[in-house]
């Protein structure tokens, strides 16, 4: 096996949604209360929603075509992004040139986890533009392009019930997950212990659908000190995932639901043979708590794979101990267009790091797309022979795409002449 | 090399405090002051100070003599505990039975870091009590068998003119190491990016001090649910040692202080491995934040090996990525007598994680003793000649010590008519 001979299938990448996005998914009496985008006083594009400013913007959202130098913290606008960001035309050249077969798509207007509907005003038309936002993501984002994207989905969690049902409408459109907050209780949401979201979670077993919970949302679960430089959260935000791991194994969630299936998006897996190590002599030793029967027989970390996949983008020393982990629940990710990715290099990233921690060619196939199809029950060569799913095929499509980093300004006139990025 | 050829020294044991403790180290004119222990109303003896039942009790602190069945929440009387829990010469004689040459004991009635102290109304009372403390820790406890246990002292937290002066006083007496709060902003001190605590830090280092952060003290630094079972505050210590390496890897602390020596007592090291390989990823990667002087030229990873002893009790995952983690900074514990210890049988425990682990014999040396006493500035021979200092020495003094576990019930009729644990 070659590096040109992996498939790579990422179940974390983002969209940097275009402004005319709700255009044709609103009902006409509603389109006028649609999000927005206006440039501010700055000259910055920025998402206006039922009079408010979205508190997501796309800085260090959209990194991808600027070198490291261009970051920070302020949003710009669309034409000095990467166009691959918000013009899927364009994301289906950036993803052969990359060698990526399929991607699952984040939101980035909506918030992870629908926070921008979630805490607007009316949430009648919250309902009708989130809905909206859905449609568009699986039938114009996905639907152009069948076999490239896993359908991801957001529900409006200010009411369980309405959540139920748009689980099943997507559902009944291909969708194969929702986007959720990781610790609904720092959010002021009752907390996956409670009980609160069962329905929805049944849902999402009826549905064989998978709850994704993506690092980031719940950043507050940990109350960092004042000074803390914004490094912390980059660097602690996995830490979480063992958190919601916790919440989801020693809370009733996994026992109860022996269905579900959640994906710890970007939360990697070096930190989970540590946390098996500790889970798993827990609750032998600590045996006046744990009667034997509360993981069913089984121990926690063989609960944890029944459940669960690992998700990491870069994680040598977690590769390195695949076998406690289990290389079955591993999956590989390459959040294009996030300050992480490794594109347009990742399959030379990806290669590089399975070959260092001596994968065989198996392992290596499940890390990159086996895992991530199974989980998702999503067929990757459906719309794809296998022959032509390899980095080595897509990239001999996208020859000429232009991988080159420019600046914010090298961008913006290059976009702006050509009418790109403008709306 | 065989198992009975380690040499065993414990960073991290603890004290069941003895209700005569302050008796020899109060002057006279404030012994009715000293904490006290009384029985209480359910039977179980309790320390009261300046009129406050302490936070801190010791049924789950003082397991070591019980079966699993008769642990919990409950605290018992001294008579229900194993002897080597409050009286020095029978730890002395488990420790042989264990085949461990020194300890390192933290408070119990004190709280970890003062707590009991810093909280009470009246400081210049509490000074004198922190005081006396520390003396009987350090004059009585230890010093009443030379060689066999590394002195601890705490500081008062509430002035931290007092805790230089505290860590100076206690510096003369021999003591090598203090006992801190590894979160101090989550129990409303400032934390240790503000730079409150730098005279202390700065003395301590002057001192050639250890600064030992024990887990659990900053357990609220996790927002944890409401419905969360106890089970959460166990398996999630040690991600907590992570929190608090980041705040001093990434505030100014460990740069400003090149000398500063810190112990993560009890954080566990196969966590390790992951934050290595995401902080020196980070400041690559986040280039925009990170000139390359904020580390003097260094990885963030070594910054962290040039001043952190990474302490665990058991930890077969960690020792797999030991190459990783660096085997210079690895040290092992005991937790006697907490639920987490592995005497009577910790040389047989140890031993095999080390060999699954293939460990070479100078790497279970320096991690069974020779990494501790270099980073704790003590010498392990100045007493106990090495061949004497062995596990198999040690044992073969102690074969008359049993070590049978047995109900809190018998052990209460067996001390009490012994007159042991009745004050």
């Amino acid at each position: 096996m070659r590096m040109e001979d992996m498939i790579l299938v990422s179940i974390d990448d983002h969209m940097i949604e275009p402004p005319d996005m709700y255009r044709n998914h609103v009902p006409a009496k509603w389109l006028d209360e649609a999000p927005r985008v206006e440039r501010n006083e700055q000259g910055l594009d920025q998402w206006v929603f039922q009079g408010e400013k979205t508190t997501t913007h796309f800085g260090l959202s959209a990194t991808v075509g600027w070198p490291q130098t261009e970051w920070g913290y302020n949003a710009g606008t669309y034409s000095e992004l990467r166009p691959g960001c918000f013009d899927v035309h364009q994301r289906v050249r950036d993803m052969d040139a990359n060698g990526v077969l399929a991607s699952m798509c984040f939101p980035t207007m909506a918030g992870w986890n629908a926070r921008t509907f979630t805490e607007s005003r009316d949430k009648d038309v919250a309902l009708v533009m989130l809905q909206a936002y859905n449609d568009w993501a699986i039938d114009e984002w996905c639907g152009t392009y069948p076999g490239r994207f896993i359908p991801l989905a957001i529900v409006p969690m200010w009411d369980v019930e309405l959540a139920v049902k748009e689980v099943h409408r997507v559902a009944r459109k291909g969708c194969r997950s929702i986007s959720f907050l990781e610790t609904p209780h720092v959010q002021g949401f009752p907390s996956f212990l409670s009980g609160h979201w069962d329905p929805m979670l049944q849902a999402l077993c009826d549905e064989n659908m998978v709850l994704s919970l993506h690092i980031g949302a719940g950043f507050d679960v940990i109350k960092k000190p004042a000074e803390a430089p914004i490094d912390h959260l980059m660097v602690l935000a996995c830490q979480i995932s063992a958190i919601t791991a916790q919440d989801l194994l020693f809370g009733p969630t996994l026992r109860r639901f022996p269905d579900l299936k959640v994906a710890l998006s970007e939360g990697g897996i070096g930190w989970i043979p540590f946390y098996f190590d500790r889970v798993d002599r827990h609750v032998e030793n600590q045996a006046w708590l744990h009667d034997g029967d509360d993981f069913g027989g089984k121990l926690p970390s063989e609960v944890f794979r029944d459940h669960i996949l690992a998700c990491y983008i870069t994680d040598p020393s977690g590769l390195r101990l695949r076998d406690r982990i289990g290389v079955d629940i591993i999956a590989w990710e390459c959040d294009y267009p996030h300050t992480d990715t490794t594109w347009p290099r990742s399959p030379e990233f990806a290669w590089d790091e399975l070959q260092q921690a001596g994968c065989a060619d198996d392992e290596i196939h499940k890390i990159t797309w086996r895992n991530a199809t199974r989980f998702f029950g999503w067929d990757p060569f459906k719309h794809t022979p296998r022959e032509q799913a390899t980095v080595g095929a897509l990239r001999s499509l996208a020859t000429d795409v232009d991988t080159t980093r420019m600046t914010r300004q090298e961008w913006r006139e290059r976009n702006e002449a050509a009418g790109i990025g403008v709306f």
